[in-house]
Formats: C-alpha cells, sequence, structure tokens
C-alpha cells in the first residue's frame, strides 16, 4: 500500500477568494503512483473550505452572493475576542472543509463538470490545504 | 487490501427527487468481500447530493421545502449561459455531494436510523454516483 | 494495513449541546498504532453532527444562533409521526455528520485552530460516534 502527503500553500490578494485547484491535486496523485484509493483534499484553517462544483465565473459569483445571505457579516459575539471574522467561519460550516475523491486507474475518478476549489473567506495571509492520499 | 469500484445511474422522472439507495450500497459493499474498511458514496454531478438521514416521508418534504427556502429559485447569474438550474447548485453544496460509511464485520456501520439517499436537484437526464470501497 | 474501530458514547444534559472531543480522537489514533493514514469520525444519528471549527466558546454560541435561524423549530411535517425533532435533522444536513482526518507521523494532522466537535441538536438520551482509522 502507498501512502503520500503534501500541502498546498495559498496567500490570496482579497480577504474573500475562490481558487481552482483541480489541477494540482490531479498532479499530487499522478505523482503518488497510485492507481485505486482515496484522496483527501481538506483545509487545515477553520475560516476557508474546500468544495467540488462547477468552474463557471456567474455562478461562483452566485455562491458569494448566496453566502452573504445565509452568513452576513454582523457584530458576532466571537468578534469580543478581537476578531472580525464570524461570518468567515460560518461559511466554512456550509461549504464544509474537505472532500475525498475517487482514484480509479490512476486519475481523479470525478463526473464531466467537477472541480475542486479552494475557497477562501479570510485571507491575505498564508494557510494551507493537506492532500493525502492512500491506496495501492 | 481489497479496492472494488461501481457506478450507480439515475434518471430520474422529475426535475427533483429523493432516491434510496441503502440497499444498492449494501450490496456493493457484501460483493467487495471486505470486511473492514470504508465504502465513499459520492455524486458525481454539480446538482445532485448524497447524504445520510431518515427514512420518513414527511421529513424528506420538510428537506425539500426548507432547501427551497435556503437557496430559492431566482434569476442567478450563472443562467447567462443559458442554464436554469443556479438553486441547484446550491442545494449540492448545502447538502454535500458525497459521505463516507465504515465497513465493519463486512456490514455497514450505520446507526439504526441512518437510510443513505440521492438527492436529485436537476434530473430527467442519466447522472452517475461513484461508489468505492477500500479495506481488508 | 492496520485497521481500528471504537465508539463514543454521548449523554447530554442539554437537548442541544456541543461537545469536543479532539482529545479522544488523538487518544483513539494513538492506540491504534498508525502512522499514516485517516480516521474517520462520523456521528450515527441523524440529529447530531459531527464539525471541524474553533474552540471559542462566543463562537459556538455564534454558530448555535446563526442554525437557530437557518432551521428554525417549527410544525415540520415530521412531527405528525409524533416526534419534535424537525430542526434538529436539518441541522445535522447543515453541518454535516462526520469529518476525515489525515493521520501523519501518528497525530492528526490538522491545523493550529482546528478542532473536532460533536453537536447535539437532540440529546438526553445514549448516542453515538464511530471512529474508525485506517493506514500503515
Amino acid at each position: 500500500m502507498k501512502v503520500a502527503t503534501d500541502y498546498l500553500w495559498f496567500q490570496t490578494a482579497e480577504r474573500e477568494q475562490f481558487v481552482r485547484i483541480t489541477d494540482e491535486v490531479a498532479r499530487f496523485v499522478a505523482d503518488s503512483g497510485i492507481q485505486e484509493g482515496f484522496v483527501l483534499i481538506s483545509a487545515m484553517h477553520i475560516t476557508a473550505a474546500v468544495y467540488v462544483n462547477d468552474w463557471e465565473e456567474g455562478l461562483i459569483e452566485d455562491i458569494r452572493e448566496w453566502l452573504d445571505r445565509l452568513a452576513p457579516k454582523r457584530d458576532y459575539r466571537h468578534h469580543r475576542t478581537g476578531e472580525d471574522n464570524g461570518e468567515a467561519h460560518l461559511k466554512n460550516l456550509i461549504m464544509h472543509h474537505q472532500v475525498l475523491i475517487p482514484i480509479t486507474q490512476g486519475e481523479l475518478d470525478l463526473g464531466p463538470w467537477q472541480q475542486v476549489f479552494y475557497a477562501e473567506f479570510d485571507g491575505r495571509r498564508r494557510k494551507r490545504v493537506v492532500l493525502k492520499a492512500m491506496g495501492v
């Protein structure tokens, strides 16, 4: 059995920014030499998400507006600690911070429109995603 | 170590339809011969979800109504591409597109009320779910 | 390859209560002897969640208030069965019932602020979380 681990680093220019990472994940899986197994892509922060959906700019804007409605900026209790990112924590919870992708015949077993995204909700600082693959 | 892969196909009669798939997943695991491990059940589309919850018709209607409130049909930017399914993408994101179930002593290690569902939000066409199991 | 399985039991004093379980998960992984792999932490009930976020009391209160807004108590169809916990099912769906944590060099590969929580939405009875680890 093979196990491989790596980390993707991000420092977004904007506080909120969505970054497509499908190619980075595919390259990591190819390098691992795993033919059959799983790869986990998981944000190591509590104000960022990893999700799978469409690579279409209009939809990405729709998702951002929708998240603003569901988790608006407001005066959260959390801000008494000096933070100002309460809404970013809630967006992390809606979107979930991880996905697990099957590896089949050495490749990401994704549907035709499925792309992997890192969604930053409190950026402009160095943050990480862990990649971990296991299989044969 | 054993790895098994299969795909479930769906073509729902309705645009939005929820389908219980616990038995199909259990059969796949039994056929795999895996006694201890994991099985991933993951929608290969960005307008459908896979989730675990109750097999109770009233609750399923509650979930559908609730999703309509959180992700209403409206004129999304995504529709400029010719699509009309913006809300289906958002429902996929709330519900998440995958679950991972432990396999213990050859069986799905689920709680007494846990059932696996495929939730279609933009159906009436052929769509897929990938099943992937790994273990010993 | 090694596989380990265990169950955490909960009986919360309150109907809704959040319990940090990072230490229990870390101990389980240490006992498993697994150096590289995955550990799944998954609620076995449909009215409880397992999630990763901040260990900060103000934020936990924010999350609870926010969930009350997104999934308010009301007269759900599900209540015709005699239940009164419709909102607890919906909160389970928003928060998701499971997380998968990478094990690297024998430890939980979490970011500095990531803590694992069990979120009970319909407690005061015995409920379970399954822990399953697999790796080398």
